[in-house]
């Protein structure tokens, strides 16, 4: 068999291992068990830039020592509608899964609340963050920053992250309506895939080391940088997320930190924020019947696919059949679980 | 004197002006005080879309029983995080007034609070709504659904409205950091504006009755329809606030309404809901003095104008030497405010 067949690996396969890579590569069991959980589950909905694709980024930065794989976050009561995370030098979805419970008691009580994360790790996708609420009959926003790798619309070098924003809400008859998107032209780490196959990336999607327009994704990596998308409109978005992220949570800007003593570091070290609203305070219909109404006028309108709708089918066939995934890749990562 | 010819006028005359022209057209005094200061705070402030040029479209709306000029607005205290306010088909502005001192007393309170405005009419700028928390050291975040003007990314017709996004931040040196866009690609009053001078819009702008893309403004307003900024992703945005603005808020959708039976009615019969939180309840540095930091790195990137910029430096301009206005704008005004 070619190193380059697909195999398949159900769910349950593929997230075991993903823990037995993250503890053996320093991570406490618990930590190991929320980014196997975060990143098999990308694997499986199909977004790839950020599933498997990810790993060695893990590794080479546990390895490095910029981020404390063993971190235990501490979860601050600030008032009835504010919970401070931090997460001391972790990642973010321990942070987060650490403070759910009390940010969704308080969702529900003061019919809106919002979780401040700092010192914080976030290198996964953001929808993963806020579905889990959806399912619970909430309406979820969160942002996150990065590091340093958008030029500002109108200026000359870059300075934000590619700052994503994720939304979440329950609907009546289906998957909740999801949707993630980098306030940036392209995600990173499309654009990384992109180099990788040696493929172009869209114009208007970013400029080289000189700041001159490219759709090379290597001269966007090597010195280049990205643009932000829509303009000055996604640029203003990209601002509120450094304002939303880092300045209201204490964590860093995405131009803060410094990791230039941690070779193969690549997790930005910056701040979440996520915002949930209990839709049951509404006045008139249920909120998920309204928001199933909408989603019949956009099929209506012509719309074949919702934000989310694809994960969704991905993951519903990934249920029945497994994950397909590359043998080489799976080798590569049963190597990482052995050292 | 020519007709066309500018002259000055200021603030406080404009005030005066545009509160008599609401109350000779049908509003209460309390209802004309806050729609003449917003719309003369966007002539003032070179927001022209928004400024006296709405005027004919309030009179006319007026004229024709849609909207209710002298509505109460009836605010509900939810829960400690969660303000609702039935508009009771009058404008929003007046319906945000009543609510906003229980809003910024549950802000400062929980650390957030949410208001859910319905049965209410937005026909200005959204940025006068979210300043003013700003001025009081509060970030704001606003969004109104509109009526069906925009075709959503991948589909065949217009279902969404132009659905702008608003928000406002405090920082320790200068004027608040505030933006306002519209997730269409324009906003719908410039497109107006354009038709009206003969210009063409940006390539992107819009569809004709076709679907066909156009620069010609005309077409977009007979027929035709706006695209959203940025592609899928602005198209979630604008999703995302139909679902905010109006399932959240109990409000109509913009595909909701039918004013068939009002000729001359222009205001969209929708909701908006504002998000307000407390920095003073996040960890480290004062916000003020976050929001400070990025302002000078933005500019240090090469940034000469931030958003909301060229507004307050027509503000300041104005304070000093008054608002020019046309001529025949003012004489306009004047014959509205006899009858």
């Amino acid at each position: 068999m070619s190193a380059q067949s697909p195999t398949v690996i159900s769910f349950t396969e593929l997230r075991a291992l993903l823990e037995q890579v993250f503890t053996r590569h320093g991570t406490s069991p618990e930590v190991a068990a929320i980014l196997a959980h975060n990143c098999a589950s990308a694997e499986r909905d199909g977004a790839h830039s950020h599933g498997v694709f990810r790993i060695p980024g893990y590794v080479s930065t546990l390895g490095s020592g910029w981020v404390n794989g063993k971190a235990l976050p501490v979860v601050e009561d600030v008032a009835s509608g504010f919970v401070r995370v931090d997460a001391a030098n972790g990642f973010a979805q321990p942070a987060l899964a650490a403070a759910r419970p009390l940010l969704i008691e308080k969702a529900r009580s003061a019919g809106i609340a919002v979780l401040a994360i700092r010192n914080s790790h976030h290198f996964a996708a953001l929808w993963p963050d806020v579905e889990p609420f959806a399912d619970e009959g909430l309406v979820a926003l969160s942002v996150v920053n990065s590091m340093t790798c958008v030029v500002p619309h109108g200026a000359d070098r870059p300075l934000f992250g590619t700052n994503p924003i994720a939304f979440a809400a329950p609907r009546a008859d289906g998957s909740p309506i999801v949707f993630d998107l980098a306030t940036s032209a392209i995600a990173h780490g499309d654009v990384q895939i992109a180099a990788r196959k040696g493929e172009c990336v869209p114009p208007g999607t970013g400029v080289d080391s000189l700041g001159q327009p490219t759709q090379d994704p290597r001269a966007i990596l090597e010195g280049g940088a990205l643009l932000p998308f829509g303009g000055h409109k996604g640029s203003a978005l990209s601002m509120m997320v450094e304002l939303l992220a880092a300045a209201l949570t204490g964590g860093n800007f995405s131009f803060e930190f410094d990791w230039s003593n941690h070779p193969g570091a690549k997790t930005p070290w910056t701040g979440q924020l996520l915002i949930v609203i209990d839709p049951g305070k509404s006045a008139g219909q249920s909120f998920a019947e309204r928001s199933q109404e909408l989603v019949r006028q956009m099929h209506a309108a012509g719309l074949r696919r919702l934000p989310g709708d694809r994960r969704h089918r991905t993951r519903a066939r990934a249920e029945l059949e497994g994950i397909v995934i590359d043998r080489e890749d799976l080798d590569r990562l049963k190597g990482l679980a052995r050292g």
